[in-house]
């Protein structure tokens, strides 16, 4: 026997025991069943590509946190470090194949070599959802929509969603003869509410004059009702323009929705990247603004820009799972649970293996996912297992029983594990039917 | 602009586009529910592990196959090449946190440099699940339920699982002096159905006479029913022991089921693996022999023997979920759609974007997924593009409707896009009751 191995995972990276995978699943399925209900269908892609895919023919400052590495075949591959360069080299290589505007969502894992001291880990999940080939209002709206429904669905109770246009802010630029600038412009716009506004005009090209400066900040910090920052952003701009327009016309599909209130026009919405150039969004917790953005993305032009001469124009978000779950757990509302089971079908006898799972395949088929204990220990032991797991029934055969003598396994006794109290011998099928009846009235705790 | 990158993946890796992903999501959302119902509980563990961790200090055979690398920390990593490994680290490093009998089921990809010449991929899924901490046969046999039933949520019609007990064949070995060349042994047994009788007692140790071979291939190949089986392998093992008692007691379980005709005894298989000590077992399909085993599995003594002095008895099998979708696809019997939605908002004007999401929102919140068509071109073409993408019906709303003087954004009409009739104009209130009634006489087409 070779020596013992210490067990033990990679830095930054995580296991999921029972209790923080089923919060974990939950949560996913929750909001996957919104972009379903949105009629978004799920694609997949490869966790590993070509580095030339992933990284383009420069490599740069992603370079440096990309798990990159030689195959057995000498290929120079990576691990994805995000799920949107594998989304355009995607569209670029299937585009014959697609329904446009293709609206799709993808929850996978990515990894980044990242430092881990921040909290971060190196292997995390995230939830992109897209919608490409349309340039419409309606398409922005819907993934506004999409990350309130959600988010909402996900169980965060406040959501604000924070929106800005970067055409417009480009026009507002040309204006003041600075659009040549945008770039560094809005990174350091990005920084404002980190650093200050006295840093974050430190941090602007120094070719730009102190009034221009003062103008920059004074047009990110524009404040007022809706219409009062729409129209000043758009006086700033020149006047009235398509990009002005569209978050007019935004606005008002909010108004129909009646749901106005969720989303907040925020001249300071940056996006520090390049990448966008319509409308951009971040997403905060009313609760906990300190948490950051759990929700951001925009409208884009150039998607597949590396791969194909025509890029697609699309508008799509990214929903950061890891950070949404630490939100949610922390105000420790989630009541854990290391099962789905809901009733356990304790041991009285080993030789009654068949006519456990027997009477337990009678709940299962009914909806009522049902665990059996294998060995006879004490019932007060069985109970006190099954209560710890999370599972509120059990449910006690009777200890004569065979298949030959009674085909249903029966008579049965029921205990609620949340009371500590165990009712009257009853048939099998009498015990389903209070299940069934049971799960009428409350719904199950969770889809399963 | 930098030139163009040619979009394609590895060798060996998949896209999953929508109508592929959704039947594929089908398939595991079958599967995973079986497993929930029987109260098995869902774990995740990194992609990323320490090669010492998956490999072992000696590597070996395995290695080949594996992705290994140096990570920017100078770590020795490699992808995970199955859910094994990465579950005997797990449980050797959580064991005080875990509930024993400890039930889980891991859902995950597994990534293997292997030769893609005979279909073979190199990123594929694997369903593991197992039950350790328990050596009863009630284990057992719940594994082999559970495989039963996990097959058959699939779709797969009919499946026999070919059980077997590798204790008792070992004491069948001894009895003819031939134990410990089991290994050897087991493996040239293994390659009996592939290569026949004749090429696979070459394969016996050379150490073996004549005779003993023989009777080897005598034992392996034991024809009858159940118990005569039983019965003469008994004999050959030198009597009634612990094994067969135990193959005695599960096939009592299966009766008590009624589910006998299910499984099969068979001295033949072997699953070539060292690991297993217990009972073996690999499923077929009736219809489909030929595609080889699509799960397999076996009770196994000393799970995280590597990374602790006592290893836990278990038991556990495991779906190979690709090879499964080739199997199930192949009659084509499943039809494809590329979208959950099962309503389609028409758009007559661009200007309603708001108005449709408010009407598609009254479907989603009565569990009818509704997409919602942005542009507005010919009717035709709309009604084209839902029913390619596998979209039932269709709703039309009236050109004129806004929020304000119609809170419900009626009236509407709907197209059944099968039928290609549409009907009289109806409120959005009738709409979505029809489809309530619609729901509840069909159900719906797939969870959602």
């Amino acid at each position: 026997m070779a020596s013992l191995v210490e067990p033990r995972v990679l830095k930054g990276f995580r296991d999921f025991l029972p209790a923080a995978e089923i919060e974990r699943r939950g949560l996913v399925e929750r909001i996957e069943a919104v972009f379903r209900g949105f009629g978004f269908a799920p694609i997949d892609t490869p966790a590993l590509e070509y580095a030339e895919i992933l990284l383009g023919k420069g490599g740069g400052e992603t370079e440096k946190q990309v798990y990159r590495f030689n195959d057995n075949g000498g290929r120079d591959v990576a691990l994805r470090f995000d799920l949107t360069v594998p989304f355009a080299r995607f569209v670029a290589e299937h585009r014959a194949e697609l329904t446009f505007p293709f609206k799709r969502y993808h929850i996978a894992k990515v990894w980044r070599g990242e430092n881990t001291q921040r909290g971060r880990y190196r292997e995390f999940t995230q939830c992109d959802f897209d919608c490409i080939g349309s340039n419409s209002a309606a398409a922005d709206f819907e993934i506004l929509l999409m990350m309130k429904e959600a988010l909402s669905a996900a169980g965060a109770s406040g959501i604000t969603i924070r929106l800005n246009h970067r055409g417009l802010f480009n026009r507002f630029l040309q204006t003041i003869d600075a659009a040549s600038k945008s770039g560094e412009i809005l990174r350091a716009v990005d920084k404002l509410a980190k650093i200050g506004r006295d840093e974050a005009l430190k941090l602007l090209p120094s070719e730009l004059d102190r009034g221009r400066a003062e103008l920059i900040a004074g047009y990110v910090e524009i404040k007022g009702s809706w219409d009062e920052i729409l129209d000043r952003m758009t006086e700033a701009a020149g006047g009235d323009n398509p990009d002005s327009q569209r978050l007019r016309t935004l606005r008002g599909f909010m108004l129909d929705l009646g749901i106005g209130d969720t989303f907040v026009i925020d001249p300071s919405i940056s996006r520090g990247l390049d990448y966008y150039t319509g409308i951009v969004f971040e997403t905060f917790l009313d609760g906990m603004p300190s948490i950051g953005s759990v929700c951001s993305g925009g409208r884009y032009d150039r998607l597949s820009g590396l791969y194909s001469k025509d890029g697609l124009s699309g508008v799509g978000s990214s929903i950061g799972l890891d950070r949404l779950l630490a939100a949610l757990e922390a105000p420790g509302k989630t009541a854990k649970r290391e099962t789905y089971a809901e009733l356990a079908v304790i041991c009285v006898d080993e030789g009654q293996g068949g006519i456990c799972q027997r009477i337990a395949q009678r709940f299962r088929a009914a909806g009522i996912p049902t665990e059996v204990f294998f060995e006879a220990k004490k019932q007060g032991a069985q109970f006190a297992q099954a209560e710890k797991k999370g599972t509120r029934w059990a449910l006690i055969p009777s200890a004569g029983a065979s298949a030959k003598e009674d085909g249903a396994g029966g008579p049965v006794r029921l205990r609620d594990l949340g009371e500590r109290c165990t009712g009257a011998e009853l048939s099998v099928d009498a015990a389903v039917d209070f299940f069934k009846k049971l799960k009428n009235e409350t719904g199950t705790r969770e889809a399963y």
